[in-house]
């Protein structure tokens, strides 16, 4: 574990100096350099391309080459979608079905001519982004979630990171919440994943005779707005699995508070009031009762601002 | 956190003298003195009364005064069914009604002239045990469970103890697997405890037909035994919710190994069977079927064992 109020080791990273952060969803890739201040250069995102390994490795690489430009960067952090084995550097995304242990941070090291690259799961770095910069400030136990094509989370217990021995520690989406629930891509069932994220909505939403002016998210949560009550009732379902998902997490972590981000949670007008009224149905101690549920105030940068901070810190890889 | 590898504090338990080791569940109260070298002394229990709050007290008082003798005890340690506030020192078991906000910690220190008093959760106290002493040895990331008349859990973390600001992470019992599910003690629905421990199992086995030679764990155990089908598929669904929480308690928590103590896990062959299978369909990611789950190895004294471990070390409490 790390204390991440320790100040950064001096020496981890040159001072003056950018690093990289780089953010592999299965949505989109983006990269920007972090100045030695902690301010995010310009972002760099692309659309995460279907296709084999080398395709996706491809785009992600012209996605960094663009980030750095004319810079210089001493290294680089990745937050990507997991699962993932930290120790290894390998990368196996459930969303992104061409990278099967791919060895994303040997590949980006040898990009970047040899210098360290630091390997976490995207969650956590949302989470320690949160932490530090965001929704997260001031607690001791926190979820950093994303709500999106998938669903993903990282933990930060007693001020530390806890990643896990393999890295994937925080992985809410794959906790089982319907023991007689559908299969999900994970290969187990009944997944928080295969009801609440974005996609698992929309195809409910479809499958129960929502037709929306497309088949996304976004539509279906203009639907739900304009009061359409096939929409909403997926809001209340999504909620409703989030809700025993995250009531479990905080019986199990004793967690003081919950930061949720992602494409899901910008519809957080809609997602809010049903979650709130199933955690009253999934949080039954008082311990869990007490759990804080708000939205990420950092949203899409909290995975590359985490990131960036991690990569100050060797003991995280 | 602590670690525990560290050796205790000097002077936090003085040379020589032992403490006491004190187990509060719902089924039955326990204390025994623990010698400086760590053996246990005769151990004292009877069963939970019920009644009010000052009778379970009164009950457990006696047992505390049985235990210590003539001899003498420099402090105490106590394993409490939960949830319980470690900041405040009270707990609120929920198989023991009476005690709601029940100040133990104070009350026991009181009882024994001002000599100080740890007080965890005594699922922590069981994993902290197996860990130092049985099933839980070499392992970074474990959960120790007791599936009994409730299911509890404590977690040890990067090798340390996790139990959360409240005192209440490991909490096993009261995550949803069954987002359908019965209405809980605890207020919620669906909790692995509503299917899993042994009342639960009774319960669901005499609604089904099952008639036993009374209705207990060891009756359906034997019935089981005996090919009885209704007694055989009491314990396969609770083997089926207990695969579900331990798959989700490894997807976030990246856990090494589970223990399993507790009055269940005594009929381990027939347990075992359906865990494993039931593994099959809730563990779907590598890093989640990489958990090993084993039975505890050293039972009704892991809690006593634990406590003691504890008791040397005052940043627990």
């Amino acid at each position: 574990m790390t204390d991440l109020r320790e100040p950064p080791p001096t020496g981890a990273a040159p001072a003056g100096v950018s690093v990289l952060a780089v953010d592999v969803g299965g949505t989109k890739l983006a990269a920007a350099p972090v100045h030695p201040d902690g301010r995010l250069g310009e972002l760099v995102t692309r659309p995460t391309p279907d296709g084999d390994a080398e395709t996706v490795w491809s785009a992600l690489a012209a996605v960094v080459t663009e980030a750095i430009g004319d810079g210089a960067v001493s290294g680089a952090g990745i937050g990507s979608a997991g699962p993932l084995d930290a120790v290894a550097g390998t990368v196996s995304p459930v969303n992104i079905p061409a990278w099967r242990g791919f060895p994303l941070r040997d590949r980006l090291a040898a990009l970047l001519a040899g210098r360290p690259v630091v390997l976490v799961n995207d969650a956590v770095a949302g989470a320690v982004g949160e932490y530090h910069h965001g929704a997260g400030r001031g607690v001791r136990a926190m979820l950093g979630m994303v709500v999106s094509t998938g669903v993903g989370g990282g933990l930060i217990l007693d001020g530390r990171v806890y990643a896990g021995n393999t890295g994937n520690a925080g992985h809410i989406g794959h906790t089982i919440v319907d023991i007689d629930g559908d299969p999900c891509p994970c290969g187990a069932h009944g997944c928080v994943e295969t009801i609440t994220s974005g996609p698992a909505m929309v195809r409910w939403a479809l499958r129960n005779g929502w037709s929306g002016a497309a088949p996304t998210g976004v539509a279906l949560a203009a639907s739900a707005r304009d009061g359409d009550a096939v929409a909403l009732a997926a809001f209340e379902r999504s909620a409703r699995a989030l809700a025993a998902g995250i009531a479990s997490a905080a019986a199990l972590c004793d967690l003081d508070r919950v930061v949720i981000g992602g494409g899901v949670a910008r519809a957080w007008d809609l997602l809010e009031p049903p979650l709130t009224a199933s955690m009253g149905a999934y949080a039954g101690l008082a311990f869990v009762r007490r759990v804080e549920i708000v939205r990420s105030e950092l949203d899409g940068q909290a995975g590359l601002l985490g990131v960036a901070a991690l990569v100050h810190d060797p003991e995280m890889a």
